[in-house]
């Protein structure tokens, strides 16, 4: 493969010397963005886009063009793993992600495959490969993938949730059964990882978005857990490249240090969680990821350039911080206050690594 | 007024021996509740609900003659100070509270009036001296009022928010408009919860329902500093009795040690925090209330009873736990199942104050 011209993203993971702070954004392919809704409506839908790997590079690459950043992400959807299991993933405009097959009871459960990547999920390895190779080395290329705790919310609420009602009810009455669902989801999601290590992902993210809804003995046994397990089949040396891992459960602040015991090279962080505490907590066992309250961005560029200093002296002194957001970005930012951002992080954070 | 039959509820709070942990529950007067569906529908709307003294007071008994409920909590809404204010509150079907007249700038904010509770609140008021004298001191009486903060989200947005946009780029590009009217909203609450101690509340609880949605920096100082200045205002002396006062910052496990600073007797944790670690952090300072997940009341009794044991056990021996949910309960709970949560307190709660 080519050699990467710019990894300061990677050495940040894997908290070895850099000489700024780097600089992503979750969802940087997005709405926001006029050319994203522009490639967007050429696609037809959101699963069209997704399901076309030249569309989805296209994206990809697109806010590359525009801004500073140091890593490129696989633009793709959370879902498709279990949508892959056949569960039958659909978008209804405005209403977030429908599963025609949700799954309710045990033989729901016996009947869900593990997804071969290389088949029922080959638009997305494919996206990686034809990213990897139209990125010429520019930025590594990150892979990702929901966790099983995650999935398991969609797949048995049927659709996005507030209370969580049917998933919880499941693990709180039929805990072997929720036991034996993420087992298989977590096969299947570092199967799924995997795969993207082997067509060009330089590191993988696990998305934990429904984590934080759990209480704390909950969180380490049906979500922490098969993160865990996870990073425990994932395949991080390629050729002799070590590929760094990332977990990020929204809402998981309170538990840090658990957290940093999984294995992952790194912890995302919401913004709710104060950077400086965080770090004097996980110590030098991970790097940290984040962690700007996304609508900070909706603020004027002078605001914008005051709270990312703010975060980078929090952070303070020597690597193993790369710069994001707490959560997604929202589809209405102005795409210059994106700018401010990220010129704000390449302009103020050398001073923290000399 | 007359003596209380049952203070275990006042005493676990400023943390006095007591023989059994209390138990009450956020919106115990609610839909759940088949005598409580009967009465609102005499009422008309929510609104006239909270507005009728004596509707209010039949609510605010009801789960009282089928639970053995250590405290009954005015049945009222977090949102009666902005529409004394002038705001125009109501509730759309099915939509949630809005807001007639947003607040959304420097004149919106200089304009906002402090309201006299004995006039503008009047209602309020006098549901508490109705259900007080109606009470014949079987229990405690709880007052309550959302948080200035937690005000200033629905007054500036106008309605429920996900992002939190409006209010927080208030916060962001002009914090000292901010500042003056979260200023006035803690004057306004403090006031407030004084007159309902006036009127007979026992013991008062500030929801701070969505201080969690900010950043460590900004909850210190757009959240907590006005719940600060709240509690320095109030009068929690009546007559020789001491009223216990309770902060619930929903999301706030991240931040209880500030928490425990803040002057209040009490906090109240979601079901997030574990209780066992939460009291570790605050030491002696404060009591707890919480904190099962709502979620839990969906599954059958067996499993009520076994979650409420591991929360009591988490706590551990002596006083300074409420037991509580971690939220408010939902609407189509079935009331069997909250029975099933307050005979397990009952009956395993006595060994922990031995």
């Amino acid at each position: 493969m080519t050699p990467l011209q710019n990894d300061v993203f990677l050495r940040a993971l894997l908290r070895q010397p850099v000489e700024r702070t780097p600089v992503w954004m979750m969802r940087q392919a997005g709405r926001y963005l006029p050319e994203y809704r522009a490639t967007r409506s050429k696609a037809g839908s959101f699963m069209q886009l997704c399901t076309n790997p030249e569309l989805a590079c296209e994206v990809t690459l697109q806010p590359l063009d525009r801004y500073k950043f140091d890593a490129a992400i696989l633009f793709s959807d959370i879902l498709t793993i279990p949508d892959a299991m056949g569960l039958g993933l659909s978008f209804a405009e405005g209403e977030g992600p429908q599963f025609e097959h949700p799954v309710r009871n045990a033989a729901d459960v016996a009947r869900l495959p593990i997804p071969d990547p290389e088949v029922e999920l080959r638009y997305v390895i494919d996206a990686v490969r034809v990213i990897k190779s139209n990125l010429h080395g520019r930025v590594p290329l990150i892979g990702f993938s929901g966790s099983p705790w995650t999935l398991a919310t969609y797949m048995v609420e049927g659709r996005s949730s507030k209370s969580f009602q049917k998933v919880k009810s499941m693990l709180f009455e039929q805990p072997q059964l929720m036991h034996q669902m993420l087992d298989k989801l977590a096969q299947s999601v570092a199967s799924y990882l995997n795969a993207q290590i082997a067509a060009g992902a330089d590191a993988v993210m696990v998305f934990d978005t429904w984590g934080g809804m759990l209480s704390h003995d909950d969180y380490l046994e049906f979500s922490l857990r098969y993160a865990q397990q996870v990073r425990q089949l994932l395949n991080t040396n390629r050729d002799g490249q070590q590929i760094p891992t990332i977990l990020f459960t929204k809402g998981g602040g309170l538990w840090l240090e658990a957290m940093a015991g999984a294995g992952y090279d790194a912890l995302g962080l919401d913004w709710q969680t104060d950077i400086a505490n965080a770090r004097a907590r996980v110590g030098d066992k991970v790097a940290l990821q984040g962690n700007m309250d996304p609508i900070t961005l909706y603020a004027n560029p002078n605001v914008i350039r005051e709270k990312v200093g703010k975060i980078l002296h929090s952070y303070g002194q020597g690597s193993g911080h790369v710069f994001n957001l707490g959560h997604g970005i929202l589809p209405d930012i102005n795409p210059e206050h994106v700018g401010a951002m990220v010129d704000a992080v390449h302009e103020l954070s050398p001073q923290y690594h000399q």
